[in-house]
């Protein structure tokens, strides 16, 4: 009898997170077996290339037949699209799961398309890099990262144990895993993820549509605290098209606060009033303080220099 | 004849910036001697403690005297005040500087405090951590970092050869030096570092102010992008409170532009307008992609990972 928490592992969709859950769960032990389908034909013809998966399919529900652990790595939008397609391979006793930055509208769309007998539970491993692809993956991607898994209300007496089956999976790759309400999710999310990225997206698009400074000297000196903007402001544009998208309400929620907050500051900034800005960043270096002492970060100095993952 | 493109050093001001040039200025061979000034008996005290100065003053016009290069490392607002206390001490032939992120204004002040013969040339490395103090320095800071200096308009005949020579100062630090007129200096570097410190602040400031996400889940879920702005956010208080006042104009014109552009964005979000959000998002990652293309970054994967500096 195998150790391993899953035997067949299918996973739909391989760009940087699939790839990276196909090499991990191989590296690790953590399935028996590893297909996957992706509707691209490059991708699958690359996918083949590397040789990293057991087998390659173009019908997403030839290669959830059999599999006891299915999870799409797809854009939010295109997850419950994706479910539906590979619905009809899945089979009682089977999880369903995905890896989207969203999850009350995904999982909604997971549960509508899951026949019965199959677990949905929607999850979401916080990490990644801001390139794409099948390449572009590794196997230690999800290593000391949290991964959040959110169980939906359900009758069936089995779902626990589902539960606790896929947090073994994620745990086997490395990852911390934490349950939790998929819309107290997307309001973490909105406020760790989101803002940040639409933030960054948007100050890269200002700066990019200045006539007076060249895009040269944007680049040239980045280092002053703009070039850690471009790096998220770097990644996947269909992904992150998707999360605004399905996480509108908890995004323009938290954007309407950041935005209230802005123009207080831009107020004090037109007055004067360094004591209040003081204070602002005063009180940011402290919560600051509290990631690094939380063990979220390492301490060592490096904002403005170029960073390599450890 | 000494090779060394200083005879006598002085730092007045011995923080991160202050203290790193102390180091490298001796590390690298810049300078014969390196004296130090700083008005915070603590400071001096542990100055004296970490051996890194020839001698430290109280008097900043002490340190001034008899040293060819004086550099000025004090927050933005404390440059003017600092150069009128050591200006009794400053020799024809010397040269005034100063390491400050905002140069119109402070070139105005030093420029107003200097006496004849000496030649002010204001002066911004772009180069720095989130530390602050005279432990937190260190030699290679200013390695491979862009510093800007921007020549004043001057009748003295000397002044270009006093220039190249601040230059060749940077350069044995291991730093690239452009010269820059210094209300450009102030509008690049609105774009480049003023924004994005300011945005980092207020984002940092709106997430710890929300009521139904945890301080604890905000710190937890950071690496999806909001631990990349605490880190910006936790930069000096003091100093940045006065690149704000200092550069006021050309700050809440680009945050001006920047707020524009997020109300469109916000726009996009609520009315569901896919393209537009991707189209801008596809537009930013080729920008970043120019930035890793002009080798001003590695491209390795690194969001959402733990950084150390190279």
């Amino acid at each position: 009898m195998s150790a391993a928490p899953v035997k067949r592992l299918a996973i739909i969709g391989c760009g940087l997170i699939g790839s990276s859950l196909v090499r991990a769960a191989r590296a690790k032990g953590a399935a028996d077996a590893v297909v996957v389908s992706d509707p691209s034909p490059e991708v699958r013809a690359r996918v083949e290339a590397l040789g990293i998966a057991d087998a390659v399919f173009a019908d997403p529900a030839e290669a959830a037949r059999g599999a006891d652990l299915v999870i799409i790595a797809a854009p939010p939008a295109a997850i419950g699209l994706a479910a539906m397609a590979l619905a009809p391979g899945l089979e009682p006793g089977a999880i369903l799961s995905d890896v989207g930055s969203v999850k009350g509208a995904v999982g909604e769309a997971m549960a509508a398309a899951a026949p019965p007998g199959v677990a949905v539970i929607p999850g979401h491993p916080i990490a990644g890099t801001e390139q794409s692809g099948p390449d572009a993956g590794f196997p230690s991607l999800f290593e000391n990262r949290w991964t959040i898994l959110c169980p939906r209300a359900s009758d069936d007496p089995a779902y626990p144990a589902q539960v606790e089956r896929l947090s073994a999976f994620w745990r086997t790759l490395g990852a911390q895993v934490e349950l939790m309400d998929e819309r107290h999710h997307d309001l973490v999310l909105a406020v760790t993820s989101h803002l940040p990225h639409l933030i960054a997206y948007n100050i890269v698009g200002t700066a990019d549509d200045l006539e007076g400074v060249t895009q040269g000297e944007v680049m040239k000196y980045s280092a002053g605290g703009f070039r850690d903007f471009t790096r998220i402001a770097a990644s996947d544009p269909v992904m992150w098209r998707d999360v605004f998208l399905l996480n509108k309400d908890a995004v323009l929620e938290i954007l309407g606060r950041f935005t209230e907050d802005l123009h207080a500051l831009s107020r004090a900034i037109r007055w004067g009033e360094g004591d209040k800005l003081e204070a602002l960043f005063t009180r940011t270096r402290a919560i600051r303080r509290g990631i690094v002492a939380a063990g979220q970060e390492s301490p060592e100095p490096n904002f403005g220099r170029d960073k390599k993952p450890v």
